[in-house]
Formats: structure tokens, C-alpha cells, sequence
């Protein structure tokens, strides 16, 4: 598949980018002369984790939403999420004045749901044992006939989460890779979809989890692969397929997909946070490990890391710093 | 007195850039909506958290390292400090190969003694209790011929932590306010000259704990005031007494002192790290303290704070996430 044909293109992107102006963070990127001393390579860390609502979700929710018909943001919006969807969806839908409901599990962290709930949204909690999600979610939809906001596989979620790679090499636009954390795919496609455009011998990399790895499986078998819930620390990418619509793109722009364990996922958070001096949650740690355990090609020189998000429990850095 | 008959000149600070560029990291400027709406003013940060060694104690050590003589160089330096000066003065001198001797307290935390010998300084403890550190360092200066690089009390150390005000002026021009905590008083009163040449309408406000206010005690006395050992978290500015040079340009160029406590310095961390997601030590988050507390006068739109280091144990982090 060649780039022209995939379901986003650089425009797509460039529009995201014009919908966030002023609205969305223009996160800074950092540099560690201690990690590039360490590792061999020069890295540019794309801070997502200074993002509102914490993580790079609000790109893609915001943008997504912004497209809505005055009639559809009447309606409102549901979302289903435990994570960094669920704030990026309520944050989003607080700026825009459209009503939205959250569908979480009851067993989400508390920090998540109250700021949640403090964007405003309103949170439906469900038994994760016993109750289904997706079909609350449904339901919602049928009633109120709101708007499902899927957490990646919508082209104007893939758009929205581009955009931070796109300010990446605008910043910084002589990057030998880009690397980010891979769950359902939204946030590497967007940012493969805009790098490859704007530089087209850039290389880009994808990181899952050991047990997390369902990108890895179907880039190797050439279909999408659903696997056992991953029970890797790493929360936001989790997921158990990645999409219909990520798929295709990873297919066609991805270089590789490399692999990293828990305990390397810590040894990056402990390494950001004491050294760094910056919070990155476990997700937003996932390719920061990937270059520290060398598992990215020496040879390639100035590499941009996405750091997707610092939404982290006390308890996560409680164990981290002890 | 005049501006102009101050010890050190804006012309200093620019001076010091310039030996700095490339050197020192040129730390970003972060902002937060949430901090702005809880406060009513526009903060703009200025991340010395990020700065090489952890805080801005670095840049002043090199100016003033960089501009020793070849046969001083080759004699080394001593420094006395159980904190940021220590790990500044010792990268500077590791950068310079300069030989530090860096004389520290024997129950200073172990990563910063780890820290300090990790620059390539040698380290000798003394006992709190029972030894005097100045006399051991004056030992070393008359037996090595080394020389003595002070905290804060000499004009290129001013004039090095100046230019963190110099690049957030570069970056920010527009700033109503400049704040940063005040220990000997050498980071402010470089800051203060560097600012207020550049706008001259800018007002400067120096942030002190509780306990450990002995500049606002010696403005107000209109002589050096020293004080009993402070005992405030912020162990940064637990000075006695500010310096000779310090105290005239503090009181040439300071618009007021203000005051917080250990509680709201623990606040002020604990937003940092919770929702900045950046590390921030207590001395740092002093001047985020005084804003959060409303001490800062509220007309003052846009206030520019410097963030002064990052280097805080793992015990205070848990402690603040707990």
C-alpha cells in the first residue's frame, strides 16, 4: 500500500494541527546529555506528558470532535476508557460545550475518575467483571443518540495524534527515527502518516510490551491478531488488537516493532523522573526503554522519542523512587 | 544606589552567556493553564530543574571557573556545599579539567555525594557535629594553592546565574514580575540586574521560608542580618546571612521578600509533580509556593518564576505523592 492511498494523509494532519492552534500544548522537546551519553544516540523527547489532560489522547479526541455537526454536539459524546482516552474525550468535550458521558470501570483509579469527572463529563461506572463496556456504550448511543468517540481507529483520531509529530520535526527536522508506544496503533500512525510525508527517508519505530505485543504478531502475519488481555504495567497499551484502520498504515510505514519488559518500562520511568526530572508514566516510558536497552539500530543517529503521557499513580512512583 | 554602580552589569551577564552557550542547557520555559486559572496571573517557568546538574548553581559556577587563569586552573578548586553548589561546581571543573576537592557534611544524602564524586571531585566529609568546613577548605586553598569558589558572593557567580533571567527575557520579553527564591542571594541578584536592565519596569520579588528570613530582615534593617541556622525543607536557602555583594543589588533592585511555609512549599511541589508532571526540590518550588499563596501582588499579569532546581530525594518525593 503505498502512502497516497492510506486513510489519512499529511493534509489531514496539517488540518488537525490548525483545528489545536492555541488550544491544544505545543509541548516542549528535551534532550538528556546523560541518556545520549548512554545510550549512543541523540533523542529529542516530544513531552506529551505536558499535554492537557497529561497524554497526546486530547489531539486526536479534540479533533474528532471539532468535526462534529452542530446537531451531533448537541447530542453529545460517549466514550469508553479507563485511561487517557476517557480525560482527553471529557477535556475536549468541556472546550467544545458538548455534553459528554464516560463509560469506566468501577475499579479505575480514583485520580482518573475525579478528573474525569472535574472535566465535567459524566461518568458511568461499570463492573469490570461482570458488566461489558461496549455495550453500555452502545446503549447510550442508541438512546441519546450520541456520538461514540472511538480511542483509534477513526481517521480524525489518527489526524489529531499526528499532529505531535509534526511539531516534532518542525522542531527538530533532521531526525534519523521517530519511536512511540503502540496500543491500538492511533498515535504511531498519525505520527508515521506525518513523518514520512515531511521526510520520507525517516525510519519508525513502534514499542509494545512483552504480552502486549498484537502489533508485532500481525505486522508479522499480515492480519490483525487478537490476543490474551495483556497484563503489562504499561495501562495504555493494553489493548487487545490494534485497528482496522491502523492496521494498513502501520503495515505500510512501520520499520519495525521492538519489544520491552516491565522492569525495563521502570528503569525508564525511574531514569525520566530522577534524572530528567520529569513524571512520564509507564506507557509514555515504553519507547524511552526501547533506546536504553539498544534495541533501536545504532546507526541511526538523532531519534525523536514520543513520550505519550505522565498520568501516573503515587503508588507507581512511590515504588519507583523507593 | 544606582544600577549602573552595582558590582556586576547586565554587560556581565551577557558575558557569561556567551561562555555558557553550548554549555549550559538553555532550559525551557513551561506554562500551565491550570496553574494560571488557580492563580489569576500568567506564570511563564523557567526550568532550572533541567539545567545540567539539576539546578542553576551550575552556570554560575562556570562562569566563574571558565575564567580562572591557566596556573589557577592547574591548582584546582575547593568548594564547600552540601547541596547544588557542590555538583555545579564539580561538573564545571570535570568539563574544564580543572581537579575539584568538594567538602561535604558526612551525612549529606548519598546521591549527592554519589553525585558530586560521579563529576570526577574528589570529596572530603567532615562531621557536622564536630568539624568546621570552611576551615578545612581554607586548609586545602593555603596547602594546594587552590582556589575557593564561593556559593553566591563573588561577581561572576552572580553574573553566571544571571543569564537564567537573560534567556527567559530572550524568550518571554513582555514579563511584569520576576520571582526566585533568595539563599545567599546570587541567584536573584543576577537575575534582578539582567532584568531590570533589560525592562527597566519589571518588578523583582525574592521568595524566603519561614524561619529563613534573613534577606527580608536585612532589607528592612538596611544592614546584613544574620540569623540562627534555618531549619525550613527548602534546604537550598537555609543560608544565615546573605553576601556583601549580594545585599547591595538586592536592595537596589528588589521590589519585596515574601515569606511562605514548609507546607506550602510542599504544596507547591507536590502540583509540580502531580499536575506539571516535572520534578521539582523544595528551594525550587518556593517562588511557586508565594504565587499559589497570592503573596505576589495580583496586577502583575505576567510573572516570569525560576524554577531553581530539581535535585530532591526519593524520600520527599514519596512523602509528597503519598
Amino acid at each position: 500500500m503505498t502512502p497516497e492511498s492510506l486513510p489519512v494523509t499529511l493534509a489531514d494532519v496539517r488540518a488537525a494541527a490548525e483545528r489545536l492552534r492555541g488550544i491544544a500544548n505545543r509541548t516542549p522537546v528535551l534532550t538528556s546529555r546523560t541518556f545520549n551519553a548512554r545510550t549512543g544516540h541523540q533523542v529529542f523527547f516530544k513531552c506529551e506528558n505536558f499535554q492537557r489532560g497529561g497524554a497526546f489522547k486530547f489531539r486526536g479526541a479534540y479533533n474528532r470532535l471539532a468535526q462534529l455537526s452542530a446537531d451531533e454536539k448537541r447530542r453529545g459524546v460517549v466514550a469508553f476508557s479507563s485511561g487517557n482516552h476517557a480525560q482527553g474525550t471529557a477535556l475536549a468535550a468541556q472546550l467544545l460545550n458538548i455534553p459528554a458521558t464516560i463509560v469506566m470501570p468501577d475499579d479505575a483509579p480514583r485520580v482518573k475518575l475525579d478528573a474525569t469527572r472535574g472535566y465535567g463529563a459524566e461518568v458511568i461506572v461499570y463492573d469490570r467483571l461482570t458488566g461489558n463496556r461496549e455495550a453500555i456504550a452502545r446503549q447510550l448511543v442508541q438512546e441519546r443518540g450520541a456520538t461514540l468517540v472511538p480511542p483509534f481507529n477513526d481517521p480524525h483520531i489518527i489526524a489529531g495524534q499526528g499532529t505531535a509529530a509534526l511539531e516534532l520535526l518542525e522542531e527538530i527536522p533532521d531526525l534519523d527515527a521517530i519511536i512511540a508506544p503502540v496500543g491500538g496503533g492511533g498515535l504511531i500512525a498519525g505520527c508515521a502518516i506525518a513523518a514520512r510525508a515531511l521526510r520520507p527517508q525517516i525510519q519508525i519505530f513502534g514499542v509494545e510490551a512483552i504480552g502486549a505485543d498484537d502489533a508485532k504478531q500481525s505486522l508479522q502475519r499480515g492480519a490483525i491478531v487478537h490476543i490474551e488481555p495483556p497484563t503489562t504495567i504499561a495501562d495504555g497499551i493494553r489493548t487487545q488488537a490494534i485497528g482496522t484502520l491502523t492496521f494498513p498504515i502501520l503495515r505500510a510505514l512501520l520499520n519495525d516493532v521492538v519489544i520491552v519488559s516491565d522492569d525495563e518500562i521502570l528503569d525508564a520511568v525511574r531514569f525520566a523522573l530522577t534524572r530528567m526530572k520529569i513524571v512520564v508514566e509507564p506507557t509514555g516510558a515504553v519507547p524511552i526503554a526501547a533506546v536504553m536497552q539498544n534495541r533501536i539500530p545504532a546507526n541511526l543517529a538523532r531519534i525523536g522519542i514520543i513520550v505519550s503521557g505522565g498520568n501516573i499513580s503515587g503508588e507507581l512512583i512511590r515504588s519507583v523512587v523507593g
